[in-house]
C-alpha cells in the first residue's frame, strides 16, 4: 500500500467515525415526490418554454460552443442573454460564464491584485473564499453583516494606500438573511471601494435581485455576481457592472479566458426563464410568501431568500429528520459541518414557485410532523 | 474617478498600448466559412446524433439539474456518463463536474494538502495552475518534459516525507506535443507517488486516450482529468481514476460540492459523442492524418494532437495572418503572450475531422498561401 492510498484510507475512515461521510444519490426520471431540496425556486429548469428553448439551442448550435468564448466560442446567443440579463438587472453591462463558481472566480481574480485589500464577509460561499486564496491580495475578514467592521477595514485600507473590495452575497446561501447592501454601498462610495455582490440567491425571488430593488443597479462603485443555475434553471454565471469591468474579466480572468464557452442548452435556458421572469413577476412573490408560511408554521426565523433552515440538534439528527422527510415523500436538504458557518446542522427546506398549492401545503403539513419529531 | 476607475483605465490603456487587448467575437447562426479554431477536434458538438440527445434530455430532465450533485443534482443521467467514460477510458470509476476547469481545481484541491509536494510541468494550463495555488502544497515546477527534473523532485519529496503528486498533459494545449508518460508512471510508482494526467486534448483524438492507449489506464498510481468540451463537443469535466479518489473528490472537493451539477444537455451531448466514438475509431485516425499533412505542407513538426501551431514573428504578424485566413473564409486561432509558455506568438489551427475532405483539401492550400505571406 503506497502513502497515497494509506492516506485516501485515512481519510475515509475519519470522514466514517465523524459520521460525516457523503453519499451521491441518483435521481431517476420517474421519481415521484416532491423535490424541496434543490434551488429552482421558481420551477423554470422544468417549465415547458425553458426546456424547448434549451432543446431547441442545442439542436440549432451544437452540444457545446466549442471553444473558449475568447477564440471562436462566443456565440450571438450568449451576446443576447448578457444584453437581455443586463437590461433585466439595470446593469450597463454583463458577462456570461460557463457556472456560477466561475463567475465568482473570475470577477475577483481579475480585479484584485497584491494592491488590494479584499473585505469578506465571514459567510461567504466557498466559491468566493476560493476566489480570494486564488487572487494574492490582502484579505480583512469581518464577522457577518458587522457594517462597523467593514468600515474600519475600509479606513485601514486607505491607510495602507489599497484599493478595497468589499465582497458579499445579497442573500446568504445558509442562514438565508440578506446583507445591509445600501449601507455597504454608502460606504464603498465614500471610501472609493468597490462592493462586489453574489445574487446567486437573490435574483428571481426578489425579482432582478435585491441590488437592482434596492435601487443600487448601475452604480459605478457596485458589481453583481449572478448564477444562472438557481432561479434561471439553468447552468452557468454572469458577471454585471460597469463596462470597465467586463472588459477587465474579458482580458484578465483565467477563469473565462481558458475555459470553454457556456454550452448553447443551458444559455438558451436562461435566457428563456429570464424572459418567463419578466412576464410573471408574482413568480417571486409567490416563493417569499411560502418562504414565511412555513417559517410561521415551523417557528423559525423568515429567511430573506427562498430556502429556510431549521436548526437540529445534531448532524445525526439532522440526517433522520431527511430521512423521515424522504419516507413521507418529502426530498428536503440537510446542512451539516463542514457546510455550515456555525457548526449547527440543519434541515434544508426550499420553498419553490414550482410546486402545485395543494402539494405544498401537503409539504408544510408534514414537514411540521416531522420536525416536531426531531426536534 | 475613483481609485478602481483610474485603475481599470490604466490597465485597458496599458493592454491597448502593448497591442494585447482582446475582444469577444460573435459567431452567427448562419455564419459560412470553416471553422479550424475550435477545439470541436471530431466534429461532435454538430454530430445530429449529439444535438438530438442533448435536446431530448433538455426536454426531459428540464434545462439544469438545479441542485449540487451532492443534494439532488445528481441524475442516473450522470451515473450513466461516468459509467461508460470510465469503461471507455478503462478506468474503475469517473466523476463528472460543470467544466474542465472544475475537474482540475477539484482533483488538486481534494488530493493535496500542506503535506504534499507537486511537481508540475511548466507548460501545465492555467487550470491547472490555478489549482495547486489553491491546494496549499508546496510546489516544484520542472522544465517543460524533463523527466530527469522530476525524479529529482521525487527524490526530494521523499527525503522530505512529503506525498508527491506529478501533474502534466498528456497532449499540451499550445505546443501540442505529448508528455513522457510511460516514464513520469514508471516513476511515480517507483517513489509512492501519484501521476495526475490532463487529457484534454488526448482522449478522442488518441480514442480513449494516451494513458489508455499506452496501457496506463487503471493503475492505483494514475488519475485522468478529461473534459467533455473538446472531442466530446459539450460542456463538462471528469476524474478518472481509482473508487478512493472519487471518493475523497465527493467529499473533498469545493469546486465539486459547492456547484451545481452539470446541465441534463451536455451531459447527455457528452454521452451520445462517447458513443460516436467507440463506434468509429477512425475518427480520430483522421484528425492524426490531417494534423500531419498539414504540418508536413507548412513545414512545422507535426503535434501529437488536433491542434497544430505555426510560430511568427510578433502578435501583430499572428494578427494579421489571422486576419488573412479570414478574408479568405478560415476561422483559425492565434496564441499571443501572456497564453505562450515561451512569448512566441502563433497561428492556432485545429485539423477537425468534421470537415468534409474537398474543404480540407481547400483548407490546406489556403493556409500555405496565408503562411508564406506572414513568415
Ligand atoms: C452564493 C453562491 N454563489 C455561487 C454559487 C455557485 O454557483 P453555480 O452552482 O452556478 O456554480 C452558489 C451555489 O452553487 C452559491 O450558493
Ligand atoms: C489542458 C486543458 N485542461 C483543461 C481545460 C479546461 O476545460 P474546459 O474548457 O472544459 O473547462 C482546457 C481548455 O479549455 C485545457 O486546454
Amino acid at each position: 500500500m503506497s502513502g497515497w492510498q494509506r492516506w485516501l484510507a485515512e481519510q475515509a475512515e475519519e470522514r466514517e467515525a465523524a459520521g460525516l461521510t457523503r453519499r451521491l444519490r441518483e435521481r431517476r426520471l420517474d421519481e415521484t415526490g416532491l423535490d424541496l431540496a434543490g434551488n429552482d425556486y421558481l420551477g423554470l429548469a422544468q417549465h415547458p418554454e425553458v426546456r424547448q428553448a434549451a432543446a431547441e439551442a442545442a439542436v440549432a448550435w451544437g452540444a457545446g460552443a466549442s471553444a473558449s468564448r475568447l477564440v471562436s466560442g462566443t456565440l450571438s446567443l450568449h451576446a443576447e442573454l448578457e444584453t437581455e440579463l443586463a437590461g433585466y438587472l439595470r446593469q450597463p453591462t454583463a458577462l456570461v460564464l460557463s457556472t456560477g463558481y466561475h463567475a465568482n472566480l473570475a470577477v475577483v481574480t481579475a480585479l484584485a491584485d497584491r494592491d488590494t485589500r479584499i473585505i469578506s464577509d465571514a459567510h461567504i460561499h466557498a466559491s468566493l473564499i476560493d476566489a480570494v486564496r486564488l487572487s494574492r491580495a490582502r484579505l480583512s475578514v469581518v464577522a457577518h453583516n458587522a457594517v462597523g467592521a467593514v468600515r474600519d477595514a475600509l479606513l485601514q485600507a486607505r491607510a495602507d494606500g489599497e484599493r478595497a473590495l468589499i465582497l458579499v452575497e445579497s442573500v446568504y446561501s445558509v442562514l438565508g438573511d440578506a446583507a445591509p447592501l445600501e449601507e455597504l454601498a454608502a460606504l464603498a462610495e465614500q471610501f472609493g471601494a468597490l462592493l462586489v455582490v453574489d445574487e446567486a440567491h437573490g435574483v428571481g425571488v426578489h425579482g432582478a435581485g435585491l441590488v437592482a430593488t434596492l435601487g443600487l443597479a448601475g452604480l459605478p462603485h457596485v458589481v453583481v455576481s449572478a448564477t444562472l443555475s438557481k432561479s434561471l434553471g439553468a447552468q452557468g454565471g454572469a458577471i454585471l457592472g460597469p463596462a470597465a469591468v467586463r472588459e477587465q474579466l474579458v482580458n484578465r480572468a483565467r477563469p473565462f479566458i481558458f475555459d470553454t464557452g457556456l454550452a448553447p442548452a443551458p444559455t438558451a435556458g436562461a435566457l428563456a426563464a429570464l424572459r418567463v421572469i419578466r412576464g410573471r413577476p408574482e413568480l417571486g412573490a409567490l416563493v417569499r410568501h411560502r418562504v414565511q408560511q412555513l417559517a410561521a408554521a415551523l417557528a423559525v426565523p423568515a429567511p430573506a431568500g427562498a430556502v429556510l433552515s431549521v436548526p437540529l440538534g445534531s448532524p445525526a439528527i439532522a440526517l433522520a429528520a431527511q430521512a423521515a422527510a424522504a419516507g413521507r415523500g418529502l426530498r428536503v436538504g440537510c446542512f451539516r459541518p463542514p457546510s455550515v458557518p456555525d457548526g449547527v446542522s440543519r434541515l434544508r427546506v426550499t420553498a419553490s414557485a414550482g410546486i402545485g398549492e395543494v402539494d405544498w401545503q401537503h409539504a408544510v403539513a408534514t414537514l411540521v410532523d416531522v420536525v416536531k419529531e426531531h426536534r
